[in-house]
């Protein structure tokens, strides 16, 4: 009978999948609008649908691979968790399906968004924020689901309950818990895996047909954007679902679970020899606040609600009740659940949640000072389009570069002060178990109402397709200026979200350093015994390896990295640590050249259309789109194949030739970089994006000036900066911590024998 | 009695000042030319003078503060090493002045030049390689001076002499050795903080002052560039001297000392307890290394000879011979000279320095293979320019990352090898002070020859400036021809100097994490002590604390560490290294930004003029030149100040508040993002640069085409790629290095007491 809190898992988890269901179903009541928007949206649907039957196969390709590796490894080498082959495979489906679920449900709203916009704009806003509700429900509630039936189903192999007057079955109930949190943190990595194609592959797609797109169109035919004799501009819609939405998607399911799951492996192995239902409590405690917060997301999404013909004022304060709501209520309540779970330090990991709520927030608001047209930078980028693109260029590139001060400062902060509560008021390393257990709660605090901040998240693109299907469709301009204020509407609130989900992954980098030394002590463990541990022991019997985890257990976290020798002057540290940092570089200089390689095949093939289709032009004719989304479709299968290999092969390259010692440095490295390296190329490519969208409200001469060529020049290098380069960026860096937990038996066994 | 080869240091530094000296005057010899060119020239020498007269009152108030401050550390709280304040005076002198001579050298040189050229290509290559060999012997001449007169000082206080038969003599040797390299480091950091604002604050001015002259000339009036019309010429020519040749000066003597510096420490630490002997022959090899190679520098600089009426194939051929033959005689001569010193583990500290040698060329190769029009990725950036400015930025960028990875990849090869051959055949931290002397040899092998280096890497900028003062007096199109050919022929051979100088600092960084380790030992002694310590005490009495060293020289590196819990888990140490990655972004943002604001500034003042004084484009009017200088020298100060007082500051912040394991991960953090950060930047400079000259080579619609103004946006984005952010980084990782060393003492203080 595992603790009572526990079930809140599952029921949160079913409570989202069937709000999402509500959701889902309220969006398809309404009207897809004129016959020319339905015969749109289809075309989007099929491309996009198309583009994402490639993408598994190719993916499932991968994971087959993978899975047998890991079997491998596993069954016959002895050198690997068993379960790992079965979590990765669960990880990578789930991560694949709620991208799937999430860009289905897109390409069913935009028409939608687009029909009800025409109607007035709340009513727009309703339809958008619905779909992206899905969106938001989806990705947690099966975030959840997958923790929950996990933990159900290895509970009962490695019993966990604990018992007042049995030390013998305590201590094993501890030792279980070690092995289930770490074992459940293996399925992080078939998400990352999932999530980073996704990532990779729907960003070079939609990047290479954007900037194809507007190269062609906007540049040399002089048609606006979106216009429907763009033989790219379904590529383009297409494109934004598969990136922007089943990319962000998988992205942020793999955040989720893995922040989850890294607090409840550092919750075990924070609290091990302090009593199993102690330590329990510890391990629940992120999975509870994870439920716990999608509740309250699911009240929020409801609170999102306004009368009839309301203002979008009205509108805009509505959704920021929506997620302040959630964030507020989640402060208080988790206090009380917390305090009603008994978990150790109750006080202490509750500040930590705090820390990490307000880092989080700080961050969001530090990205949207540095990006909304609002505020400084970007009036200033806009100001140096006067001079040209290449100010326009440098400016944004020194605004970026300065961009990513106040994130690491608050990371920096955040970090201490949540190992300082969470450790007692300590900040040094011999509480270092509890501080990373700190660390992590507040990277739980950050996600725990994902649910309610994917949503605004989410609509953005939506409205944005919304507004390309009113174009296409030739609706009056007004609606899609509607469509437009809709996208605009979303980003203040979307900046919030952003923050949560960069402070995380910049948090869970971290706290899986700690999971790694963990992992590293059990492979000792497996590779001692040779395999005759972890078979699926009855869970009536001893577990057989019990009493040599004990000993290994006796090495603290410090002891282990002692014995590695993972200090900073040790060479194989720094070798580490350099080709970490080198990596986010080299992997950032492929996304951005697959981008500019794919976006030359458009630009060819649109130039052929037009040039041997002569009745595009007039109107008469309609263009080969599918062969466009065909082309951006196979560039981004070719293109996202080696900075993926790349990001998989480097920690078991590094762990075969360095060990240990290597592999923590390429982590460490390459968090440290890549966090710097994709907050820049974020927040350069938003600044340069609204410094157009400036001067196209009327500053510095306007649309057509020689300011906003400039400004449009600056906007298009940034495309593949904010969209393909810098998101992926933050994957890579889970993906290889996760992939270093994962295959730390190899390293280890190279290195031991 | 110093060993014997000791003397070898001071002959070679009067040998290079004197050969120096020789060739300064046979420059000296040749024609100005024209009374135009004599007055152009006097112009550019005047503008230069004013600037660095204005830098080094700037720079000197900067210095005033520092010295106060260390005077205040060293001798009221007694927490700081007493020789601290004078050596950094040095240090700063000494490359202040490297940098000051060679900027006059090449001021006087550039109309010699031009006025040879008109004579043939030959004669100009012969004036410009001889002003280049100024600057390369002066700079090293200087740097072992400054090395010799120390040691020489230094040994007087505290006795080196071992004996054979006085134990207790031989361990106070041992000690001082420690001391008096440990000592000696500390002007290293006068050096640095003297070459950051060269660097930074030329590099505002040159790029300035460049990219201001083309936004207005080029692009705006259509006047070519360096035409006598633009107002801002002058400033553009004045720069290329204070940025290319002041600032490179500074920069490389600040290398070259700290190379030598770091090793001699790292030999000291290395073979402590093995007798003093031992010990101080590990101290004198990088010493007379450097000599050894400034003599071989010398010859080859002799070797720079060919008959009158040679091809220019002939000439790439006598500068290549000049180059090589230097590398080849060091690598075969250091071998002899190593032996016959009796240097321990001579076989494996000569490989090690071989391993540099190679290091360097890879990465010299590597740069060359990203930046150079006759390779492919310059050639696909070119290729771009066909699509508009975006894609040529865009693939750029993607280039730039991409080439991070060979140099990263050959740095982490070059440190493992170093250290298992110096280490006597052992990759592992057990033999970690062997094997850091190793790298730090690795580094000393990559600059032994920087006196022949640097000549070819400084002819460049001469010849550049030798083609603005042909250009503004209106000598004919052969001229320029000529001086440009002189510019490329360079850049061929400079490709092998700047990948030793970039070799040798991510070498040096990383010899330096365990120099501060060592600096922190001698602190805690000296605060443990209370000041009774280092007062230049009698030199015939044991030193006072002796036994204190004694005791702390017990614990080795790795117990350091331990003891200070610099292992990748500590969250302190995490922190720093955010920070460090962090601030090699914020530095480079601020002085991009800072070439924005003062481009712009310089964009109104052409255009004012242009507008005010009508006489200016019709050729009867002259422009005011002084005042585009005085824009740029004004705007230069201001801007250096708040990236200078950053990288000032950062070390000690970071130090009160984290401790040694927040200092090491700031270093070690800012070391790794950095080299990756501005090789990314100096690359991907280079690589529009040439892409322009490619088109401008005729390819691609050549001159005038879209094409060429797509490349042209991109050359100037590369600007303060290449020349301001990119190297400004290196030095910002290096001065963060000695400054931590230096203010060691504070950090320990505030954390013991």
């Amino acid at each position: 009978m595992i603790n009572l809190w526990f079930w809140l898992v599952p029921v949160a988890s079913v409570m989202a999948l069937g709000a999402a269901y509500f959701f889902f179903r309220q969006m398809m009541k309404e009207s897809e609008g004129t016959p020319e928007m339905a015969r749109i949206a289809l075309h989007v649907r099929h491309g996009a649908l198309a583009y994402l039957k490639q993408q598994y196969k190719v993916v499932g390709t991968v994971f087959l691979c993978l899975t047998v590796l890991f079997s491998f490894l596993a069954y016959v080498l002895h050198i690997q968790n068993p379960v790992v082959p079965f979590a990765f495979l669960t990880g990578g489906i789930f991560s694949g399906l709620a991208g799937f679920i999430g860009m289905r449900t897109a390409t069913y709203a935009s028409a939608r968004t687009a029909n009800a916009a025409r109607d007035s704009l709340n009513h727009g806003l309703r339809v958008a924020f619905r779909s992206g509700a899905v969106m938001g429900l989806v990705v947690v509630g099966l975030g959840l689901f997958d923790v929950a039936a996990w933990f159900l189903i290895l509970t009962r192999f490695y019993p966990v309950e604990s018992s007042l007057d049995d030390p013998l079955q305590n201590l094993v109930a501890s030792h279980n818990l070690v092995i289930i949190t770490t074992t459940m943190l293996t399925f992080g990595m078939g998400a990352a895996v999932q999530s980073l194609f996704a990532r990779v592959g729907g960003g070079i797609f939609t990047k290479a047909a954007d900037v194809g797109a507007d190269l062609v169109g906007k540049i040399e035919a002089g048609i606006p954007e979106d216009d429907a004799r763009n033989p790219a501009t379904i590529a383009d819609n297409v494109g934004d679902n598969v990136g922007d939405v089943a990319g962000m998607g998988a992205d942020l399911y793999e955040s989720y679970v893995g922040v989850i799951l890294a607090s409840a492996a550092l919750g075990a192995a924070a609290y091990f020899g302090k009593g199993a239902d102690v330590q329990l409590r510890a391990v629940l405690a992120p999975m509870v606040i994870g439920a716990l917060g999608t509740l309250l997301s699911i009240i929020g999404v409801f609170l999102v609600r306004t009368r009839e013909g309301a203002s979008s004022k009205e509108l805009l304060g509505a959704l920021a009740r929506g997620v302040n709501g959630a964030a507020v209520m989640i402060a208080v309540t988790s206090f009380g659940v917390l305090w009603a779970m008994g978990v150790p330090n109750k006080f202490g990991i509750w500040l930590a949640l705090i820390v990490g709520l307000l880092t989080g927030i700080i961050i969001g608001r530090a990205a949207e000072h540095y990006t909304s047209q609002a505020f400084g930078p970007t009036q200033r980028i806009a100001e140096q389009s006067k001079t040209g693109p290449a100010t326009v260029i440098i400016g944004g590139i020194g605004e970026g570069m300065m961009s990513v001060a106040i994130p690491v400062l608050a990371v920096a902060t955040g970090i201490s002060l949540a190992f300082y509560f969470a450790a007692g008021y300590h900040f040094d390393i011999d509480h270092i178990g509890l501080g990373l257990y700190g660390i992590g709660m507040a990277a739980v605090g950050m996600l725990s109402t994902l649910g309610i901040t994917l949503a605004t998240d989410a609509y953005g693109p939506i409205a944005d397709n919304a507004g390309g299907n009113a174009e296409m469709a030739g609706l009056p301009p007004e609606v899609r200026r509607r469509t437009d204020a809709l996208d605009a509407l979303g980003n203040t609130t979307a900046a919030t979200g952003k923050g949560f989900a960069i402070g995380s992954a910049a948090l869970t980098g971290i706290a899986l350093l700690a999971s790694y030394v963990e992992e590293v002590k059990i492979a000792i463990g497996r590779i001692l015994e040779k395999g005759s541990d972890f078979a699926f022991p009855d869970h009536t019997v001893l577990h057989p390896i019990a009493s040599d985890v004990a000993t290994l257990q006796n090495y603290n976290l410090m002891e282990m990295v002692t014995h590695f020798q993972v200090v900073l002057v040790n060479p194989k540290v720094i070798v580490g640590m350099f080709v970490g940092a080198m990596l986010a570089f080299v992997f950032s200089g492929l996304t951005m050249k697959a981008v500019g390689r794919a976006a030359g095949l458009m630009v060819d093939e649109v130039r052929r259309q037009f040039a041997t289709m002569p009745g595009i032009m007039a109107g008469t004719q309609d263009p080969d789109y599918a062969r466009c989304v065909s082309i951006s479709t196979k560039a981004a299968q070719r293109e996202m194949m080696l900075p993926a290999m790349l990001a998989i092969a480097a920690p078991v390259g590094i762990g075969l030739i360095f060990g240990v010692p290597g592999v923590l440095g390429l982590l460490a490295g390459g968090a440290v970089a890549g966090f710097s390296l994709s907050m820049f190329m974020a927040n350069s490519g938003g600044a340069w994006d609204n410094a157009k969208k400036y001067i196209e409200e009327g500053h510095l001469g306007g649309k057509g000036s020689d300011a906003h060529k400039a400004a449009v020049i600056g906007d298009t290098v940034g495309d593949p900066f904010k969209d393909t380069a810098g998101p992926s960026l933050n994957i890579l860096v889970k993906l290889m911590s996760m992939e270093a937990i994962v295959v730390a038996g190899v390293a280890v066994a190279v290195h031991l024998l």
